[in-house]
């Protein structure tokens, strides 16, 4: 089976969508941003090894994550998706079948997510497997949220229990889009993030652009069941923290508009306040006794904002 | 040096660009399509060992070309490109020197090339030099030239020598956006490619994609000095038919358009026409005497539409 088949293949298993209007099977795709909208461009370059584990890990959980994570990067900031953009490259011992049923693969995660692949670009080389997904989205002019934004007095929530997602949640996970739309339609949301590199990594992206610190309750915050699978020394407290990919949101909101969204019976998000922005820089934890310790921002200078987006 | 100030130093290299709403640093990139336009998007992975050798070529003709190719796709719809998105997998073993460079000589071909790098994605990996660009460009609502379209009667163009690029100017050729944009103002183009597998195999995709079928006459293949170089028995003519990595455009028009734009003596372009397109399905190359011969569309099926860009 040469590369062309699988393309067919994958166009065959797509069918057409309004979102686009030249797809694959030409020099570039072309597709037409709505007037009153812009556009959101992400892209992340997934790893064997780094990212997943083709010994372990399913080619269907491999196809799956790869359009996952970038699609959180838009939920992040309150977008939509509209089409993505897919490079492979094979091991040059992969069977054909095996090249075949990633692109199956693929083409189910965009179609269980709604979001057409427009085009990309294959190759095969002597190494790993190795995938990047870029996604084009778009938000209403000006609507976008952004890291820069966090409030002094602003409440800090999350989306969902935290930690040990690399029990399998790193693969089962959904992106949170239909979530940050609601927040964003629904209420004044200051600033977001979605949660790939821990809570605590993560807010710093906030508290440094939006130029203010940050105090955390721990009794707030939710941990998630997974954390139990652990066999470590580490407390759940620690892993609900700093443990990557969870990809909740994480976003800050005035304590009004927090007030008004918990009231609404017909919100759609999980809502778990877990602490305040204050003047004083950094972050810094406080226990069920009031007791307070100062945080570091871990693993934060790895995240290379949207050089890691 | 951590990943961080990389790109720190890379945000400072580049300056502002009007063009980018939002840049590096938040988890998508925004960019406004203009109105009255479209968006075009292409991105290609290139491969140590594939597409370039870490062993033999410099970093800075790696940066270079990986930026290239990927604007020679948007030159191939006659766009204008807008921003480029960069994701790079360094191998573990590589120097922070060696990483700092590669990021240093990316800005400078964005900077040669007059387009802002917008985001992108960081790894390290125990294997290869792996780059991924996504470019992200313009062009008038309706006015990309597209692979279908050719018509019976068109002359084939090409716009300069072919063959022998391995000899350097695989690294060292200029993206032909100024002069796809000129002939896409001043002429009527019935269908374009830029050529990145061979003359044949490019034209292939015209054909097919056109359905017409093409006569190439072989004394007026313009073959360019690098292919004095080889070693090997093939005729010249062969490694202009189907050396690739030209990186030349490939267009069809109507005779009396070739000839409006022959006579324009402020055109921009080498105008090489080679051909014409014809009713017979294939490709048939026509000697200095006249006789015919049928050229079958080599590496045709490996060149796969903009899921190959």
């Amino acid at each position: 089976m040469v590369e062309f088949e699988l393309i067919e293949e994958l166009k065959s298993l797509q069918g057409d969508d309004s979102r686009v209007n030249l797809g694959i099977g030409d020099d570039c795709a072309i597709i037409s941003q709505r007037t009153g909208y812009e556009t959101l461009i992400t892209t992340d370059l997934l790893l064997d090894g780094v990212h997943f584990c083709t010994e372990i890990d399913s080619i269907k959980s491999i196809a799956r994550k790869s359009l996952a994570v970038n699609l959180s990067d838009i939920a992040a900031m309150a977008g939509r998706p509209t089409a993505a953009f897919v490079s492979v490259v094979f091991p040059r011992n992969w069977k054909p079948q095996q090249a075949r049923q990633l692109f199956q693969e693929l083409v189910h995660a965009a179609n269980e997510f709604q979001i057409p692949i427009a085009g990309g670009d294959t190759n095969t080389w002597s190494h790993s497997l190795a995938i990047n997904i870029s996604i084009y989205g778009e938000t209403e002019q000006g609507k976008a949220i952004r890291r820069k934004g966090a409030q002094l007095g602003d409440q800090i929530c999350v989306s969902g229990p935290l930690g040990g997602s690399i029990f399998g949640r790193q693969f089962t996970f959904t992106p949170r889009i239909a979530e940050a739309l609601w927040l964003s339609k629904n209420a004044k949301v200051t600033s977001m993030i979605d949660i790939s590199d821990g809570l605590i990594s993560d807010l710093g992206h906030i508290l440094n652009e939006s130029k203010v610190g940050a105090e955390i309750f721990t009794e707030k915050i939710p941990i998630s069941e997974d954390v139990g699978q652990f066999v470590d020394e580490t407390p759940p407290l620690d892993h609900a923290l700093s443990d990557g990919e969870d990809f909740e949101l994480l976003w800050t909101m005035p304590p009004a508009e927090l007030e008004k969204i918990l009231k609404n019976k017909s919100c759609p998000v999980q809502i778990f306040p877990v602490g305040l922005i204050t003047a004083v820089p950094g972050c810094h934890l406080v226990d069920e006794r009031g007791l307070k310790r100062s945080c570091s921002l871990k693993g934060f200078v790895h995240k290379l904002d949207n050089f890691d987006p």
